[in-house]
């Protein structure tokens, strides 16, 4: 006697199914890879989602729960896949052969990387460039991607303007030293130096600096509130995952290989302006950066590169 | 000498600002009240999101997170109130002076009710409903909403199709004993039944059956294996929100009073496929069961009167 | 001297740009292709829209127009291209060397098929898939999607509900002699043939039956009163087009090869409700129906055979 | 007998429906107002579209064409309102007993208005601004939004990037005067004045200026090429609106009434960058324009109110 399946359907394709166009792997299922799924999910960005931790319990749970709420998405196939990934960027972007790789946070994984005891962003994708042995357009980090938009949501709410209105950009090494680039501010265009010189600097009355300083400041305090950050990480990479997977070339301040820019002599990866699209950064924007905010860089650059010549074995 | 504010911006309307027109309160910061308000965000749902809680650091954490995310969201305004809502559902939604009050799950609040030992979202909704003098109608279970979501998810997996083409109904109680509708379960209008007449019963030789049971399983295996469940609860509250807010009357399975109706004589919660727009619950589907399914939905209200008849002062 | 884009941008990307993942061809820049493609410009479905047409003019308004909305898509490039597609259908979707094809309605070619003259869809689809030689799983017509889609919104307007929570199916030719399944129109599983046995037919005292009349009339109608329909049908087909490139496997009313289904001896589409994903048309639900409504589609097969028996050279 | 809808329904609430939170009305139902409503449909904008005109038949054709896509719309309701709307912007938004009116294109009304023979968009919203009496915050004209939009579209197409990570503004009067802000166009900050002192002048060996002839001249070509231009005029005015909706106080090029600024002493509408929100244009940005840009907008307040001030029994 015949199933149900046999009686309700009846196949019509003899071909095989065919691959997902745009599989979204996310490596890591904690607090923040979690954050960084469900905005994909929600987003539409990806046929294919799939979690990848060695932790299998959480990774199985948290698969669960996904396909759970499935009738609400349109993303069709969520897959787990315990084990290491050889390939290490918290997000992973595939279609047929080409990947990219997008790092995104901080944690160290000492069963690959024993020696590496650091959470900074930009180390780890260089790490990840060395081990995947990827071509750097195609290993970005998330970088100073969730410092800008920090900065652009406290500047915006002072004016009282949405995020997307300003026009701001913080650059280098995610985190403390992270550059602020006051030069380029701007609201339509609007130059905020121009209405006041001293914007950013010690000496501007306003204090404009303190922003910049929040910003900063703010990982710390919604860590100390809460414990951890995912909803605006997750956010964050949700849009970077779109300029690649729609083919957009917008441009985002991302973690790039940058090596004979700005002077720098070393392979280390800091934030730049970075052209997004299908190839992973197909271009990175020139800035006109003062003799201070260069000199910030290389700095940044020279404590990066203090740490990545001790690892070795990569 | 003017500042940057003032240099850059002038003001044009001379009225205030208006009140929001879709403003949703998520009640709650814990993992199912975070993931109901990145759901609601990320899908766009609302001009104001405010979370509600007792415990100030997280709660202020919580909405720091979602704000440093601004950038990347439609809704302009995100804020966060400490305290004690009188208004007990998890999820409220307001307009004007109208609100909804949208019961989600089952933390027992000992501080407002000490005695309530009870985790069951249809309990809570009664009590949300008795607390708050709202009409009835205005007062939601997400019930068998979830349920429902999987039963359609792990069916419509077992048939290879999408779990929106899988039309099945899962009513009653929330939970162990919530009643999977095999006589209405239907792909683009063929009923299973007609296809295999034992389907759902112990008599059933392919044991379809299986899959409620493993619906009920699900959250408790879920649960074991990550904590907590929260991204489906959240994708299924941000469902029932849109219906409301964008005024849609779509029908789901909530939970609702059910008084005088399938012979119930008490003032018990219990979902029904309810027609849901921006009055709340403007009506109710009359469903065609079996005895048996009446007698479980009968058995459902004893067992949740019998909880409540015994709950003072409300 | 360098130009502003040598100073403004460096090239990162060695390797070349990789090619479109979701590639949709708009075959048609009339009011109805155009819906199509604003439809699914603004349901972000493709990261390349092509648009083909003879009309060099009207093409390239129709490109230019669309282009200068690029700031509100996310759509990264859209193209024109002169000339005759091989490939016929109205609509086709490609990545990497498949292509799927969906045809959706009724110019007939007379420069390809001189003595094509009809503008039913069930035949062209006939045609698309004898000239593409193309498999049938990938030959798609639109078929009834649209007559469906009339006929949920007008029987859910009657019952006070949104369209997407009556499931009823409109199945056989598209236009005049479609054929409405009143035995597994339902709501929340509740089949209106028990509330109403008469349903449907001319005993029927409610006359639900003017509510597909209404359906096929509609089509007439709105052509006298504005010329043409293009709407709902571009919002049909985008709808198709998700499915696809989503690979979702959601079931639609679409027209399909049905020869040796229901008795039917001939190369003929007719719609029946079919499992859509990335394959095309993976399998075809089996519709438990009456012998008048088989008896119907019988007819409707014939009456196709007939046009298309006499079609030659294809 | 009780009929299918009494047998399946059973109302709950007993409070009348509510009324819709965002209502938008599209005054005129040509390609332009039809590409608006679409556009703002698939963006799923409001609760309540309503489409307003004069010509019977096809305001009747384009209702129904629409409603018989809701199956695919969040859109609960669409209708139509025969006859002279007393409020002219052909795009209204209501929340409550508040509207805001989008004045977007230039069809005379010969009837209300039989000597304005005239075009231009920035007359009309003045003529809607004093025919409504509506506060100036409220009168919006959508002015040199769309201009702005082709700007960033042709000169990211040039740079290889994404036209919403070209920063650029036109401003001034809609169409062949309008005013290309070169000082502020900027990718990520960096001012391309600044790599290019004499962009946007003759003395330019690049003839970037060329650009912004294209723009002006793109109308001219598309409507040569189509006949008239609907689809980027649609897009940019649902994204006006989302603005306002959404109460996001995002930043627009839109025509705002200037009377007081930059030296102006006339009632005239002119583009500046104005904050959208739901109270309407809540504030301007002030712009650091050269004294030939301000000479320009000067030039065109004169000539607009040559012809406002001839406007009688407005």
């Amino acid at each position: 006697m015949s199933s149900v399946l046999q009686k309700l359907i009846s196949p019509l394709a003899s071909s095989p199914a065919e691959p997902p166009r745009n599989k979204v792997t996310v490596v890591g299922v904690g607090q923040v890879g979690m954050a960084c799924a469900v905005s994909i999910l929600l987003r539409d960005l990806c046929d294919e989602l799939a979690l990848v931790d060695v932790m299998e319990d959480r990774l199985k749970g948290e698969m669960m729960d996904l396909q759970h709420g499935s009738l609400f998405l349109k993303t069709s196939k969520i897959v787990a896949d315990k084990g290491q990934d050889p390939l290490r960027g918290d997000c992973q972007l595939s279609s047929g052969e080409e990947r990219q790789c997008l790092q995104v946070h901080h944690p160290p994984d000492h069963q690959i990387q024993p020696q590496l005891h650091t959470h900074r962003v930009d180390v780890l994708t260089y790490v990840t460039w060395k081990l995947s042995g990827l071509p750097k357009h195609r290993v970005i980090g998330s970088g100073t991607n969730l410092d800008s938009a920090r900065f652009r949501y406290m500047m915006a709410e002072r004016l009282g303007i949405h995020a997307s209105s300003f026009n701001g950009w913080v650059l280098g090494e995610h985190g403390d030293t992270s550059v602020p680039v006051w030069s380029g501010a701007n609201v339509a265009g609007v130059n905020l130096q121009k209405l006041n010189p001293d914007i950013g600097t010690d000496a501007d009355k306003e204090q404009w600096k303190a922003t910049h300083k929040a910003v900063v400041d703010s990982a710390y305090e919604v860590i100390k509130l809460k414990g951890y950050t995912n909803w605006a990480i997750g956010l964050s990479v949700a849009d970077l995952t779109e300029s690649i997977v729609k083919n957009m070339s917008r441009v985002h301040p991302v973690s790039t290989m940058v090596k004979d820019m700005y002077g720098i002599g070393e392979e280390v990866f800091l934030s730049l302006p970075c052209v997004l699209n299908n190839t992973g950064v197909s271009s990175v924007i020139n800035m006109t950066l003062t003799d201070a905010e260069v000199g910030q860089l290389k700095k940044s650059a020279d404590t990066l590169w203090g740490i990545q010549k001790d690892l070795k074995d990569i």
